[in-house]
């Protein structure tokens, strides 16, 4: 038995939950497609019906057929209550509009009145039986004696908007077929709509002293830092690793393989003798410390990631009390990171293999110690290099008892196991966004995260790391960097930027795609409120008031790209329906090319934006450019000097011209 | 549990037979395709298992990574016996690959030697437990002999091509991880590799009296034909549904609504007073005639097929004995054919909703009836018009019985019904060939058939019928029937052609998109014997004859398009990988362009022809050009002027340079 062998076809569900349960988040108005066809020319009309886990209907929505040639119909679903939603999709042929439909043209042709009045008449009693509202009834009756008296046909009558309507509560169906039921998850909002920022706390507040010593910030000094994450908009501070640095083969500067005595380490060398991954850097301040840390960002609103990179260091307490979590070489030495013929003395990593559910168990153990300090967001280091079981086993076990934890892979590797690691349960995943930069790359790459992918994980757009600086940043200086905030923050519904980026720190560290001076192995001075003055914060902070303002940003499922005649120019467009029939409609057109003037006609494709059949010709829209409040009739066409602007961000505020 | 829970992901699996059972045919050489990774970066290696139905292992095949960005390995199969077959794949981390590989790394660099030989010497003991066969077991203690001399290093013993073949007869493993049991079926091989020649049997042997009166040709003269499509190389003679033709509202000459006395009629009227659908049309002959036509075309290795047209006529014997299969309209007539505003009053369409069970078995009564006298292929008329479910049943039903029928699905409708019709067992689909005619319409509908699609239905390209007329062919006149016949003998495996094709028949009825003077509805006369002279039938000959000559020729799964620089310009390859390291390619390059001369420079992709990495940038290949028999070293550019070719077909004799 398949979805064939209904008497109605209803295939190619999406969001479709056989393996992995699809996610959406709170607020976010997404689409529920599917594919519904039989093989009668007869009109179908189709419903999803939300059900509770009884299967009781909750309410029901009726579908638009949005793609006729493929048979495609489509409704927008939002919820702002979390938790698993079950629904099925119910397909009818629907007797009135079937014959309606032929009837027009048979009359317009002048073709078996009679014969549509004989069809009609026998629809029109049927109502009558099916009708349950006084006020439908009463229009059903006052019908009828018309047409007994005479004074009007039964097509005249039942071809109306009023009996439409009387129909559509009461369709008279043939071949009801319902789906087989199918399930998402509602997560909270923050799981797939997010602005997240990273600092070191280390470098907040540092001193440097006139004989050149460093005092390190702590997680008090960095508190301060916190309202000005706030100010730019950003949803998550995140850390990074805030445990104990081990000095065994510490990493100096610029990831020298010897370190200076008073180099500080990178805070992903996990474990020294004041503990491992439970553990707070002592350097960083004291469990209250973090505790207060932790309050004030829920004060302002802000949550708090850290992260979790299963590596020790030779120093790591693990190294003593679990020798066996990590391998044995022929040598009888245990083996550190190699990727031959690349060294890594100073990271041991774990051999998942050696006591599978001891570790697993220590990492739960682990995760739920950060989570009860008030950690709802954990950024996890390599994913990809731990077992996949692992993590599904483990997202699983802390949801029981933290639910609110979102987890972030930060997985740079190959798309299979990209896309593994969303369907078992990552909410959020790094993504190959720094490298698609050229008007192709951008395209594609939209068209392919804004799709039904992101039902198993979002994309984050990170501008760049202290890992990843790319020569377009390094090029394009502070243009680069403005175009690629807007492209993250327009983009995505999840972006994110380290700290610095908002200076333009652009150099790179000579043969690498990094940071020159990374922040990863030295504390960074930098005066945050001159980031105004100096760098793109205004910016920032205007991206991410756009994002808060228009429920389409809200949303992974929405993107259109629409064609441009100029090989720089990319255009994009994110739109929802919103209730009461209004919609809410944003447009970015940057300017890829840093440097030079560029104009563009754009082949602006309104049927994206929801405008009907009938008004697509036109040749205007009236839209608000969001940077500078203006409204005005946008002809398609558009003129982006660098020197000025790289880019625009338009409202539609009409969907008429 | 999903796939991904296991230790190694075993995902994407291709052909996957979750709802519907995958098919190939006979002696296609097809390939098995897997997504495959784990979390570590150990070598993996895998290999499919196929299976008897008791999962005892019949044979096991390496699969070879052939998308490392996308982890994708892949095996080719080939079967000479069918049924259904079933297979896992197998896969692990192969310590010794993992070994080796690092290891060679490590020794060029100069690093770890002690260690590399420590780990190799226990490879090398646990090889030596492993080995069953006396000649391995030779060579091991060989080779640990020569290590205790001191005349050699374990590492040196290991790296060598010898060892490499012990270990992959005795792999070492770790983390082996198989996947769910997965099938296929096996069909024979006229079900996936075709050629259709169809004629109307009462046009051949027609005689045209003095007076202008017609005796038109019956099965008897008909059989004579046999010869002539045998000869230009085709397998199957199809001709129309044979049944009775109604005389109600019978349609004239060029669809007239009023006939003329002597007007034959369509034969997809279908039932008289002479029968229905399991009745010969007694103008046609007797059942002995019948009989002996069948006997005939399977003397000369053809196959027959009828059409299975589900409509009746007014006068069909249903009408009287099963009016309840009809549909009664409001007025309480019969309800005929209708596309408001259009009318069918000639066809009277089933309605297999009033008596789905009864229906259901009239048409595996009628099927069983044509295929116990030797009807072989069964061609249905519009079957997207008809109950999926009934299909599914109906199709197994009689596979039961007669597994050698062969069904062609003639449904020009959305893709979401063809794509059903296909996976409920439809082996072949009319496809969307005649209007794909522009070079992206050319290739992106090659790439679109020649897929992962195909194991669920095999897109016969049609180069034309009576009722697909298209304009490319009425302009282009012989070349782009030319152009078109390559195209549908070399893109798919499954082609067709109506007689009168072969002589460039192709005026169109004005205002319509067929054929004039359209063979459904009169008897034609044409001098066979001069095909040769005054058409393309020494084309549509050589044409099925490099058909079965090349095993590339005989898969949907293996057709790669390669880019030109010409917009007129489409090259597109098949490639097979044979036995004992051989391979099969055909090359196909055609100026669409039926009049101005073409010149192009091809971006041959040489990996798509199996050419391995280190020989890809070779500038030449050497070919035999199959219409000249030419052999040369193609540079990758052509010239093609209509005047003398529209085309080339290539063999590749040698895939060094």
């Amino acid at each position: 038995m398949s979805a064939y062998s209904s008497r109605i076809a209803i295939v190619n569900i999406t969001p479709c939950g056989t393996c992995f349960t699809p996610r959406v988040s709170q607020n976010e108005i997404f689409p529920v497609t599917a594919t519904i066809f039989s093989e009668k020319t007869d009109v179908i009309t189709a419903y999803i019906n939300i059900t509770d886990r009884s299967s009781n209907l909750l309410f029901k929505k009726e579908m638009e057929l949005t793609n006729l040639g493929r048979d495609v119909f489509t409704a927008y679903l939002e919820f702002d209550n979390i938790g698993i939603k079950t629904f099925t999709i119910f397909a009818f042929i629907d007797e009135y509009k079937t014959w309606a439909k032929r009837s027009k043209i048979k009359m317009n042709a002048g073709q078996d009145e009679l014969l549509v009045n004989q069809e009609g008449y026998i629809l029109l009693q049927r109502i009558k039986n099916e009708a349950k509202d006084r006020d439908s009834l009463a229009k059903i009756d006052a019908a009828i004696e018309k047409v007994y008296a005479g004074k009007t046909s039964v097509y005249e009558v039942l071809i109306t908007d009023e009996f439409a309507e009387i129909f559509r509560i009461y369709p008279l169906f043939t071949l009801s077929t319902e789906s087989q039921s199918n399930c998402f998850e509602v997560k909270r909002q923050l799981a797939g709509f997010s602005a997240w920022y990273q600092f070191f706390p280390r470098s907040i507040g540092a001193i440097k002293h006139l004989d050149g010593r460093i005092t390190q910030g702590t997680l008090k000094t960095a508190a301060e830092h916190l309202d000005y994450a706030k100010d730019l908009g950003f949803d998550i501070v995140y850390l990074g690793p805030v445990n104990p640095i081990g000095t065994a083969f510490r990493k100096g500067k610029n990831n020298a393989i010897q370190a200076e005595a008073d180099d500080v380490g990178s805070p992903w060398a996990i474990g020294s003798n004041a503990g491992g991954h439970d553990a707070l850097n002592p350097d960083l301040g004291t469990a209250k410390d973090f505790k207060n840390f932790i309050k004030k960002a829920h004060e302002l609103g802000l949550e708090v990631s850290i992260d979790l990179a299963l590596q020790a260091s030779p120093d790591h307490p693990w190294v003593k009390t679990h020798p066996e979590w990590f391998t044995l070489r022929a040598d009888g030495t245990i083996a550190y990171a190699e990727n031959p013929p690349k060294k890594y003395q100073d990271i041991y990593p774990i051999n998942f293999d050696n006591d599978p559910e001891g570790i697993r168990d220590e990492i739960i153990r682990i995760i739920e110690h950060w989570a009860e300090l008030g950690v709802s967001v954990i950024r996890v280091d390599n994913p990809h290099t731990k077992p996949l079981w692992m993590w599904e086993y483990v997202i699983k076990k802390v949801h029981e008892t933290y639910p609110e934890v979102i987890f972030l892979a930060e997985a740079f590797t190959r798309p299979p196991m990209m896309e593994a690691l969303g369907k078992i349960g990552y909410e959020q995943l790094h993504s190959y966004f720094p490298w698609r930069n050229t008007k192709q790359e951008v395209e594609e790459y939209l068209r392919t995260v804004n799709s039904s992918a992101s039902f198993f994980g979002y994309s984050t757009f990170w501008t760049s790391t202290p890992d990843i600086l790319t020569e377009f940043l390094v090029k394009g200086d502070v243009n680069a960097h403005k175009i690629r905030a807007i492209l993250a923050a327009m983009g995505s519904v999840t972006w994110g930027m380290y700290s610095g980026y908002e200076f333009v720190e652009n150099v790179q560290r000579e043969g690498f795609e990094e940071h020159i001076d990374s922040e990863k192995y030295e504390i960074k001075f930098r005066d945050y409120d001159k980031a105004d003055e100096h760098g793109i914060a205004s910016l920032v902070r205007l991206l991410n008031e756009i994002r808060k303002n228009n429920p389409a940003l809200w949303s992974q499922h929405n993107l259109a790209v629409h064609k441009t005649d100029n090989a720089s120019v990319v255009c994009f467009s994110k739109s929802v329906p919103l209730k009461n029939d209004m919609r809410n409609t944003i447009i970015t057109v940057a300017n890829l090319n840093f440097a030079k003037e560029k104009h563009a006609k754009i082949k602006f494709d309104l049927k994206k934006i929801g405008i009907d059949a009938t008004r697509r010709k036109q040749k205007t829209l009236l839209v608000k450019d969001l940077f500078t409040n203006e409204t005005f009739d946008w002809d398609f066409s558009i003129s982006l000097d660098p020197k000025k602007d790289v880019a625009r961000i338009f409202e539609v505020i009409s969907y008429a011209n």
